[in-house]
């Protein structure tokens, strides 16, 4: 029988919900609720936004969305058995969305606004709601493809201990004095687009019982302490965190490493779908969902994470795949190598061939009837997997990116006559003529591909 | 019924072989046979370095290997319905090894002869042998493992027209010329231990018809002015070539751009399985082999390829994968995060995430019995696979290597106590008393961890 | 939005239900709710007994079931647009457990109540009991097995008009009329030991909104009628009914005949997992729970369904697999050939070569440290596949049972010496040695082994 | 490396093969060869008729088959360490064609020459020839579909002993001698159109070194002894044999009970594909082939074995499924019941079930254009999987046939119209217009459904 842990209600604001969220990490945030081990209980998640985007089809809501704000976590959730150096075993049972609220999000964030992995080439802003049948999804702004999901929470982790934290805000730092460096001759220059990284920052921060950046509650001394050091949320980090792993979903088990007294364990970011990569950055389908959990703790077993770096702390969560995974057997897959959109070459940079292969699948796939933003966001959340194929073969990184056939109503392998894709083409832009994607700029979004 | 197109003799010497083989790429390398669209037909190729590396219990091959020969090709094929513009399907539609040479190599490179993804943290040369027995190998240099291959080319492309060839070759010097800038700020240099490409060069190169190092044959003046401008083998570009895609296993359809008239198809480098990304360089498990074909041409089809870039040849290979591949249900599964090693952060930086996300594997294995270097040489050739899960969350990217648990004898998932973990670590030592996995330094090598 | 059409109690009994269930076939139990094209609706269904089994040790409510009873069935619902001779399409979006209520059974019946496959070998009721933890099961009458459900309707069907009805029940009588019949040379007598099959029976018939048999509402004539003519449950037959094939799951889609105005759709039988075949014939892990449907009408489509007999309704639904079933890559694979447990030959007799591999696998799995009845009880449920390998070469038909490996906490396949086999018999009993299956006669149960 | 044990020339008689072959099961047939366990050799074989087949486009050859010559096996094959009561493990690392002869024929025997499942619905001989091309095949008389081979041997097993050969002869006899018992009561009656068995025949033996039926050799006196009691190849057994279980593919492990000193393993039949039940009974595509073995011994193993049965042979091989199986992830289901063609029901028969399955998959399939001889030998050969989904609902076996929709070049789902069927349906009668399948009757045979 599972019980309710932390239950939240989509319609209310963040910091409305009866159990305080978070949307920072620090091990002085306290914990809000207790499990024993083997226990099963549930954990309901608002979406990433705390509700900031709306199931219409504007993507105003996109392009002015408050980033200081995410991601809104449920937790802490303390497991008294586990200390620091133990590791934490948590048993994903199940996941899926809240009753009353199945549909999500993909969105692409305006460049000015955080912008996503092709910014310079989709600069606005963009957003697909879809919908949710029980297992499927479709999108009436996409049109022609339906699939399972791939229910996972983007971001789940530890707390981190001081000194953990502290390794984070002083590297991070450092990269971000970097920016605006003039590196002209760095191979790297062409990533410079976005900001670095988001250092901790009080404006937005939600603190959870310690109070948020509406209305400090508490010890305001304490609030302003914890805001001013407390990491963002933003990436994967030692403890887990926001690591976007499409296959973290039904019935996997992930191994945490323990770095506070209770380990501490939040989440939240509930994905429906994502696809390799999340390529859109507000880009796998976004929604409000629900884990069923079980936790165990293995006595002093962080040793058995591995440890590479510097400190002790220099570890990563490690996982069992599940066993309900959506199964696919053709592929149509999309090779990238290191050679960036200017044809300048880069030594074995694997993002910049994975940039190169989810390119050149928009612009196959836009030959069939898409536009370009469309398969943008597609490639952002339907299970397509991102490879790192070949890392060694000098100056070419290889990435690969493939596409499951069977989630299209039409076959969009290449066809045999350059006539036979015209006649395909036709037929996706028919479906496309009453599709309104919504991106900033309204009906002038339909002819917006980049050339 | 298949007709052999070319065979080889992998006891020979690569210019001794019937057909002339050649290792560079240039448009002006003339074809040695000729095929129909619809035939299918048979084409056998040596092993990667033509026959350098033994099958035996010393490194020292792998160590001297001479890479100004690399990679040894079978072809170029002419298709003559082929144009430039056209596309050309290659249907792989059977893989093996050649009767009588059923066994391959897996090797890392000396720190001082190109080296691998990892050289910095394992600078010998070692190699690992492995026995082919029908659809499985296993190695006597590293116990406990047995899996089914998943036979590749790690090489197979078109030639390239003369233009084409010129824009490698630019963008190829341009990242050359950087090397050795002194770049401490820039966010890559930590990638700067191996050569950063390997420029046209006549040393070693064979040229087919028109001749090879060891004695030129024709207009030597020819030979000379090929030699100088033909592009290595190396990395993968935009006809393909040295991708080192696992995927393009039996069954498979490939779509290779046509750059000349014929197309020029082109060959090699044999893997009997491979892990994505080939971490140890000369890390599939190499061995010569065959591969039965058939081509067929989709006139002006080039236009169907996706073109990134600043000329109409931007494009790469797009691939469908075949119903054959050895599949798996339970992986345990690594993450990395573009920290590097000294704990020093990178933007988004995909392939550092991956380093680290092999690092971990390689460490957890080890802790299970093996030596590093084994597990090093093992996800070279097992059929893991390497993704990039996140790659937007600033600043982290976040890269997931995946290992498949059927592989193994024994179950190497985290045990329940630290207790368990020690017994199973003393059973793989076990077996290992008497494995010898050549490295150079020979008994030394087994305690070569490095920390 | 999944709008709740059926809601059950499962706290209640079956006739305190608000909506009226219903246990029998027949065209004139009117429906009970009705639906659009293309709406999505939640149907919940208690299990099929109607709550006669319970949540404890014993097995004594399995031995005194009152089968008169089964199954508990919700609907009909009614489609508007289907007409007799068109095509219902019924989208499975997703099943589940109803909150709450996580937990199924699985049981023999007693040789004197029903039986089952084996009920020469195991006559007596038995009862496991599974624990429903997110998307996996256990039990804890059976220890080492755990794995993920494939939930599904036993029994989901359309309404069959009179004329379907009255071929129903002609040709089962016409077969009881033989029972009892001295056939000592007949090729099937071995199978005589159950009913032959189940022919109206106004006793424990539920008739929906006609009332029920405790008491009966409404027009008594017309429920006289009705219950003396209306089919039982038992079988699946030409409208699907209690097919009980476990790949009934999430996202499959099944193509219904449409027999009576409205097609009159009724469900129940939730299983949260089962074995091909469902063996111990209360099988499945049996529970409550709810589907989530669509439904559409393919006007005329009965023309699609093959007809193979001598009426035009000698049809049987057709269906397409989901894509999201636990799928396994490592199995164990028993024989079975057409030669009963005395050695007397059958020819081409499907269903004793599969008894045969059902027994095989008992025996074997019992050499493992099992009871033969815990094996029995999970070969019942747990997902393995039943297979009609041959079925011409006289006289031998060859089915085959393979189990996933993957679902037991060892490794059962044969070890390489007795001794291991042994070890491992040892390692089973020692779990077992606390474990009660419940069967008739408690604590001799567990030595109730037939030879 | 492989060592080639047993060779065979498809272009030669059978007995004229270098290696004596044999087609009868006999403890005094001696071994043509010896292996040692661990050691890895190839197996050659002819196909199972032993070239009376031709790859050509009439069926008189399939018409006139001699069928007292059938199966011609390669063995038997002594591993000396093996004795009576040991389990034999039997890897099949890898299968394939003979190099030349890639090519094979699927038919359906004359109901006056041995039938096959649905003899009464199709009582004439049929042919459909393969062209194999590396791993998939097609088929000149079935256009439209391709798929990938799942090679196996119809037929591998060890020899029985005299006391086990002995039991054999004595229940196929009981058997036989109940055919033309006047039965009108029996349950099984409509499955009275083939002969029941095939007993021991010296017609068409051949024995290996003891010589065969065209020219005895040796001593007379034993040929005949052994001829007389020899058991025939048709069926199954408790040593392996004729099981036809398409999955005992590349990859897979067998293990045999031992009956006989040295085990005496024998094989043959292969079959480049084959879907369950095979039921057109000359109905896998049938070719000559290789198989490479290691063999290995399990010293008193036979104990692992599960007895079911009056005697302690009666036993069954089990296997372990191999990794390299096609998969498949969209399926489109038949299900059957146990009613049979007239509308006769009977009582749990799984023969008569799948048998309905299989009718209403042909007559599907045909409403797309084919006619319903050609879904009769696809159905033989596709890697199809027949199921006994049910087999405890009195009166009703149900039994499923899933077809994977990826070997169809076009979609063969139901579509939403009737229109879009007829479509469908036009577009393979064209292909069909240039196809002679070949039956009896040439010319005619294009419209030979049954009704």
């Amino acid at each position: 029988m599972v019980k309710t842990l932390i239950s939240v209600d989509p319609k209310r604001l963040p910091w409305e919900q009866e159990t305080p969220l978070h949307n920072r990490w620090h091990p002085d945030i306290p914990p809000v609720a207790s499990v024993e081990e083997g226990e099963i209980f549930r954990v309901e998640c608002v979406d990433w936004t705390g509700g900031q985007i709306k199931n219409d089809d504007s993507s105003d809501d996109v392009k002015n969305v408050d980033l200081s704000q995410v991601h809104y976590l449920s937790g802490p959730i303390a497991i008294p058995t586990a200390e620091p150096g133990d590791l934490l075993k948590v048993e994903l049972l199940n996941l899926g969305c809240l009753d009353g609220d199945e549909w999500g999000f993909t969105g692409t964030f305006a460049k000015e606004n955080g912008g996503g992995f092709l910014t310079e080439h989709y600069p606005r802003a963009s957003k697909a709601v879809w919908d949710i049948e029980g297992i499927y999804c479709s999108s009436r702004h996409i049109p022609g493809v339906r699939f399972a999901g791939l229910i996972h929470p983007g971001l789940i982790g530890t707390a981190p201990s001081a000194e953990l934290l502290k390794m984070w805000n002083v590297r991070e730092s450092a990269l971000c004095e970097e920016e605006g460096t003039p590196n002209e001759k760095t191979l790297c220059r062409c990533l410079y687009t976005r900001p670095l990284a988001c250092l901790p920052d009080p404006k937005g921060a939600m603190l959870g019982q310690l109070g948020h950046f509406k209305a400090k509650q508490g010890n305001d001394e304490t609030w302003d302490k914890v805001a001013a050091e407390a990491a963002r949320t933003v990436p994967g980090r030692e403890n887990g965190g926001n690591c976007d792993i499409k296959n973290l979903s039904r019935g996997c088990s992930v191994y945490f490493p323990v770095f506070v007294p209770g380990a501490n364990l939040s989440m939240g970011d509930m994905h429906f779908s994502q696809g390799d990569g999340e390529v859109s950055f507000c880009g796998a389908i976004e929604m409000s969902g629900f884990l069923d959990i079980k936790c165990s703790v293995i006595k002093g077993g962080m040793e058995m994470l591995p440890v590479v770096g510097p400190s002790p702390l220099s570890v990563n969560p490690i996982f069992e795949i599940g066993p309900l995974e959506p199964r696919y057997s053709e592929w149509l897959v999309f090779e990238g190598v290191s050679v960036d959109e200017r044809g300048m070459q880069h030594y074995l940079d694997a993002t910049i061939a994975y940039k190169r292969a989810v390119l050149n699948c928009i612009k196959y796939l836009a030959k069939f009837g898409y536009t370009e933003e469309q398969v943008y966001l597609m490639l952002s959340c339907i299970p397509c997997e991102g490879r790192i194929s070949g890392i060694v073969d000098v100056p070419n990184a290889c990435a690969t990116l493939a596409i499951p056939l069977a989630i299209f109503d039409r076959d969009v392998r290449p066809p045999k006559t350059m006539a036979m894709l015209e006649q395909l083409a036709n037929g996706i832009k028919v479906l496309n003529k009453d599709v309104c994607l919504s991106t900033e700029g309204g009906a002038e979004a339909k002819d917006s591909r980049l050339d």
